[in-house]
């Protein structure tokens, strides 16, 4: 009999439907001794979040999140509101003894992260879990990017190239709680360069020393207000009204840095980056070899393998599909019958629930620790782009 | 309240897999006035279809397939085991007043395919359906260039050139079902030409009139036999026991002919395209336009306007992943978060549950009727390989 | 001292220019023992022929080529006149004791190729050489195709694809020369299908055995005539007159067939390939690797290693432009500064010129023995069009 | 009758044979009212410089690089030297009335660039040109971006994304000048920054207004030494003698910035970026439009309009090679008959020849006024690197 994990949920957007979708999978697809079991969502509004566990079949929905730390039902909760709520949620449940899993970034704020981070420490001693949802560590090809690299296969690094480019961000736009900076603590910068942080700090298994030079801008300083619950991540373009407020947030955050093995970094993120729309993508160049990977073409990973006779030398494009060679990916479909985004939080579920029933996760899972990591260099780009300055991450503690 | 539809799957091999999957989740992603419910799965041996119907939630599961023909609860039948098996279950399951989802290609033998479109036709006058599962008709990509079509955006077609490239077909794959010619019909035609006939006939709504030349070959003669039930597509290279048997159905079966409308179309179909694992492609080149299409990038069709500037022109990738634009995908993730081979199953759910509830498809699902004139085709295609000439379709009724 | 060889081209269109180019050029890329010396160019207009004398730096010009026969000057006779002059020139130059190289097709019909084959076999017993232009040869990514092949990389192969799709013959282009079939023999047929043919040869190093089902069409009937001297190729849009004539070519001719070691082919030329300019492609899959090249991006061959571990296969874009690994390359510039169109009749200059000083040449040259084949399969190709039937190799002598 | 211009080239290294080549190509595949003559050749070894001269049919050649400033012949200098003799020779063959072109980057230093400017201004009133080799501009798909910023097809310009990347300075590359801070002045910086500073400042018309957070790094220290005149760029891996010397230049040097108009722009420039031999690459993105360039790919453009309805927005892969629409290519081959790197070179001459023919350049040519900002741009990433703070352009005169 497999162990039950009963997941509370809270929050009903975007993230909401993925995380949703992936504990509502993860048993489908995968062979595991855990089970997870969607018991409870909550939400704002009642009528909303009871369609949504009718829809994603939970057990219950509730617009109490609170009460679930009372219910013996409930293992994990898994947290995915904006950003200012990720510390005061997180921290209650790990007090309750709750798994947390939390949206990333961490937080809106350094502070709310080192928060969090001594929270999930503290409950870490009595076996309690807390993870961050980097989901994309789990696009087989990067997770067997990863992999590459721990086997030596690149070498010394030179140089890590990372951006997340996207376009949504355009002036047709509404003030959705994205650009709102006491919600979302940042724009682009939290939202996007967390990811390439984290992508960057997991492939290549080397960690920044300094950051330089960040320039952080707001292309559209006024954006269009729009009434009612949280408008989709796409769907900006209805309803103005005429009035406008004051975006708070970047548009976007480039910085650059030194890793520790010696390596010269680069990391841009931006929504203004008209025609790239998921542009997730990271190149790491070694001494024997390099690796390119683009989320737009999320099944591939791109390897130049240096140590091939010259004149075979180039870059291969592998379908990072194959079952018995790349993670996680024999769980779904025969060879070059492509995963799409969703899959990367399924099998980070398979993951989470391999490590609550006492095994080990295929590739690291982001834990609070880590992610704290992530979230001190979001803050030292930011110290760096307002105060004009390189800064130490040995500065930012 | 929505009508709901309990679904009866047959077979819990790699298709049944993809079509559970894609039953379970319908609802999940798409809104609409009819839901499925996974009523009961038969397989072969009890215990595999217990843990198949427990692992994606089906009701029960039974060794007995007729069973679900006096069921009160099965709405449709679902036909996903080897091709020979389509007809006779397809034909009993309408006839008991199921409507029929079946595998393709729709039968191993044009006299099966028939019969199989004389009981569609039977049971529709009882307004009892049947569909054949060209799923790839509902990747985002192929829909829209389907409709691009229709808007006359390519004008008179010259040419059509389609591939179907897959390469685990080499020696050391043994001797599957796949690979017996009583069991399958054919090889690589049935399987893979079946799906680019259908995307050919389906993208430019135009018809064959004419096939030549076509070249059928077997490269590998021999397989080695394995014991056990139905090795998984992908899973042929364990087990050799020294024993092995003839392969009696093509590993390639290449053909050309002539549309209605003027143009010239290719077709090739191949399990021995080292380094193509999962190519479905095709082209086509209109005199006000050309598109492409590959699904080894699935989410992206690649479109040449022929009415743009000179100095404008080009090939446009177009990610189909607008949710104002592109069929679909409104039903899944924002921009460019793509999605994979599954959610073409699941988008045909969703158009199998519109048109059960008296609404309209957003493409046009592949009825009998649509899928015996493909057979048809791979019909004329073999007999101008055996034959050694050109075969008209008027000769193939 | 560099031996001298004095050339005599006839011609001044298109080829003419090419042939000019590469035979100025050869000599100050390359280090040989034999130096190209411009010096007659014959033209059918003296101001014209002058003109490009004077441009192209050779030291005179003629109406009258057969007057570079009796020139103890010219070793060497280029011909790049329309297809049905070629057999006329060819053998007068060969019979003059010149070497001669002649534009592709290497004539209009089988007969004239086959004359050309047998003045070249007698003036090759006089030390007399007779090459045919397959220029593409010495892409150095299609030569180091060839090698590769020649290695052994691709083992066993199965199947070659190879298609040469152009787009400027749509309605607007008018009645060049090259629509007249008395002139040109045939239209994308022996323009574009010679090509691959020698291409395929070339790499594969096999031969086709039967050729099936070949379709011919000419989609574009009646064309707008213009005046003046030969349109250049890409000119065609000016000057209209209102006065059309009948197109006596084939717009498209598409085949397949099998190869002696087993594997089955397939051809495809056409000029309404919308969206296609010069994509000059071939793919060729084996047991032990594939390849991929298209002119489109000359400078790249795609190759697939099968032999590689499962997870880092993948198709690797090789930039063939590596000095010490690619032939030809060292000669131009460092890797990916990249090389052009050109560039493959330089280097063919090069190893004619290394063959009349006594050399070997880097790849197999195309020799008038060798172009002859490929004459025979367009002319077979041709039958099975025509006579709707498979025609055998050896039917075509 | 054209005006004839004697060319004086100075140097015989890789840039050496890329110019000899485009000064004798020319006047062959451009129509011109001048014509270059190609005089004298000056080298460092008379042997070399002879056979220089021989190759690419030089009048005549000297190891006096001065006496040409004397010779009634020669009508312009073009420097092609280590960077550190850029200035003193620019300058006095300005001083002799002499036109002048020279060699990317401008100097080695800024007061070296400084003085040039300054001659070149004294010169310019006279009548007398100087430019620099920024070659980039003339490929047709970087000229031809130009136009289209110049039309207003970007708008608002939000992001400029520049890299020049190689990867031919690995540990196994010995110390050639190019390495030697003396003769070089700098690494990647002045060798590929000064080329993308230059094509973002080309293409979007803009300028940079400060510069920040500039990271330089010399990943390898020590690099044998070898004997013998100048080894070639790709030519290092021979000979070593187990000696080894201080390589005193930069290996990367990447840096931010932002522009006039409002764009955030971010450079690099490295010669380890393993599997990136020649990826000049620079990425716009706008409010109506976005562009892409990639070197590695020279004939195309990637354009994304941001215009279209959203469902066929994407990015439109332009072959620019369309003789009437885009830029020099109806003066080389037809549609997609590729050109290569030297083209760049023949297309700038035959601007350099218009204009000393009183015509206009098709596109701006770089003035030495023009590389004079550039250089500046050098300088100040250079300051913020070493300085470790943003650096305003206005600081750098």
């Amino acid at each position: 009999m497999p162990k039950t994990v009963g997941i509370g949920l809270i929050g009903t957007g975007f993230m909401g439907r993925a995380h949703a979708n992936a504990w509502g999978g993860v048993n489908r697809f995968f062979s595991l001794r855990a089970k997870s079991v969607l018991d409870t969502v909550a939400g704002i509004e009642e009528a909303d979040a009871d369609a949504f566990a009718q829809r994603w079949c939970f057990g219950r929905s509730t617009t109490d999140w609170r009460s679930m730390l009372d219910d013996e039902r409930i293992d994990l909760v898994d947290v995915t509101t904006p950003n200012h709520m990720h510390a005061p949620m997180a921290i209650e449940a790990l007090a309750s003894g709750r798994h947390v899993t939390c949206e990333k970034p961490m937080a809106g704020t350094l502070e709310d992260a080192r928060s969090m981070r001594d929270a999930a420490r503290k409950a870490g001693r009595k076996g309690v879990h807390a993870w961050v949802w980097f989901n994309y560590r789990r696009c087989p090809a990067v997770a067997f990017a990863h992999q590459l690299v721990k086997r030596g296969r690149l070498g010394r690094i030179f140089h890590v190239r990372a951006q997340y480019l996207q376009d949504w961000g355009g002036p047709e736009t509404p003030l959705l709680w994205r650009f709102v900076g006491k919600e979302a603590g940042s724009g682009a910068h939290g939202d996007l360069n967390a990811h390439i942080i984290d992508m960057a700090r997991f492939v290549t298994g080397d960690e920044l020393t300094e950051v330089t030079g960040a320039i952080e801008e707001t292309f559209i300083k006024e954006r269009a207000i729009v009434d009612g619950p949280g408008a989709a991540i796409s769907g900006g373009r209805a309803g103005r009204r005429g009035r406008t407020g004051r975006s708070t947030v970047d548009d976007c955050l480039t910085f650059m840095g030194r890793m520790k093995g010696g390596a010269v970094a680069t990391f841009e993120a931006t929504r203004l980056a008209t025609g790239n729309q998921n542009a997730n993508k990271i190149e790491i160049n070694g001494e024997r070899g390099s690796l390119r990977f683009d989320f737009e073409r999320m099944n591939v990973l791109e390897w130049w393998d240096n140590t091939l006779d010259p004149g075979l030398r180039g870059w291969n494009r592998i379908m990072c599909t194959d079952s018995e060679a790349h993670p996680y990916v024999a769980n779904y479909w025969p060879a070059a019958h492509l995963i799409g985004y969703e899959h990367c939080f399924t099998s980070m579920c398979s993951d989470i629930l391999r490590v609550l029933s006492g095994r080990k996760s295929v590739v690291p899972l982001p834990t609070f620790e880590d992610a704290y990591v992530t979230q001190r260099v979001l803050h030292a780009a930011t110290l760096s782009a307002r105060e004009r300055r390189p800064v130490k991450m040995s500065e930012v503690r």
